[in-house]
């Protein structure tokens, strides 16, 4: 388990934070709001797996996706209101996990043999389908189309990788200075 | 064609009877209500058989799926209003075309060597995509987020299915069972 | 590059135009205009080639596309309200793209061996899955299900072109007369 498969993870559990409480402030039942949850932390990788024709789709293959996602409910649940204390903390996840997301797909894309223009709209396709689907589903017009800050978080991810990677900076250390940007 | 087969198709009539009566109350037109009708009965299906990479999809494999899902549209016409008279009968139809969607995603899923917990999801997805692209094409809030009978009904089939799988009883007496629990 | 290749592209680029023409309309910013122009123009090749199992998805495999698209963003916000003026011609185009984007789907699939009933279905959901999700992003009430034209635009290329096929008129006449129709 590597640096990258943990913040991955990390970015599942909040982005399914965010999609348990865009449902529940939208009167969803837990039921609702643990489907809402799921797609958002789980639909751009779907989406990207499916154009890549990329099988077993990952969290399929990795049960550890779908774990992560079901404790974030009961998690979100319990911490109630008190994460309104941690939303500056959640926002900066939520864009760690937009850029992680984008370098995740962009990777997979390039690992695949397609060229950078085509990985960095697969970059983007992983980080933006599942925030706008939960958008849609609790008919709330999707956040990263009026949030710029979502669209840079995503567009730089992609830029600077690619930068690295042209500089054949060693793969982990590429990630890290990525996303800590 | 088993009991199964007919089962699933009753499914899929009641699941295009269903779409095609929300978008005819969202004042849609008659192309308009038959694409939600399909959306409707196919969608569930069409998710979990792209996820699983099961290819020729199901309905497009068997065409008398797409045949059911066109005569669902002159026979809601026809029946108009007089429908809501079987209102009961319907939502028995639908809550068993939703126990028995679960069954056939968590059937092809466990055939194809996913474990049981991916399997349970591969039986949900089949079971709610249709009904809730629906409600998203009708800009209506998803039905089964609100309802919590439809997700008991849901869970229900999948956890009784795979206990009957457990005790080894014979396949066809297990989906009776679970349906008709 | 030959005549429906030509026609392909002129149908995306006007595609591209109507989903960013409705999305600015929604108040989206520049970043949500253009993805909403990416779905509006790739969404129906894009699915249709994941029910077909048909890889690299178009779009993937040729660069132009894409690039057709992200054109069609400058173009757009530069004319403005002008386009306003073209309102016919973008309405003739938007139908021919329909009716295209019809054949291009059901010679797909029928060249992939399937029957043209379901080949028909492939050249609708090409035509329509845009179209849809654009006025789903935007929350607006789809289109196609209010105005007849476009599913009309869609039955009629279906249909004149299955005719053509059996009566063995050469491939692109045959394009050429169902679309001038």
């Amino acid at each position: 388990m590597d640096i990258i498969h943990i913040l991955d993870l990390i970015g599942t559990f909040v982005f399914a934070i965010s999609g348990i409480r865009v449902a529940s402030r939208n009167d969803m039942d837990i039921f609702g709001a643990t489907v809402v949850g799921f797609v958002t932390a789980i639909g751009g990788g779907t989406v990207r797996d499916l154009l890549l024709n990329n099988h077993p789709i990952t969290w399929m293959a990795d049960i550890t996706y779908p774990l992560v996602i079901l404790a974030a409910v009961p998690f979100t649940f319990v911490m109630g209101k008190r994460l309104n204390n941690f939303s500056k903390t959640l926002f900066i996840f939520d864009t760690i996990g937009i850029a992680l997301f984008t370098i995740i797909g962009m990777e997979k894309a390039l690992s695949l043999g397609l060229s950078p223009f085509i990985a960095g709209l697969m970059g983007m396709i992983t980080a933006v389908v599942g925030g706008v689907t939960r958008d849609v589903l609790c008919r709330e017009i999707p956040l990263i189309f009026r949030k710029e800050i979502y669209a840079t978080a995503c567009l730089a991810g992609a830029v600077i990788f690619y930068v690295g990677l042209e500089f054949n900076l060693p793969n982990n250390l590429n990630y890290l200075i990525t996303t800590a940007f």
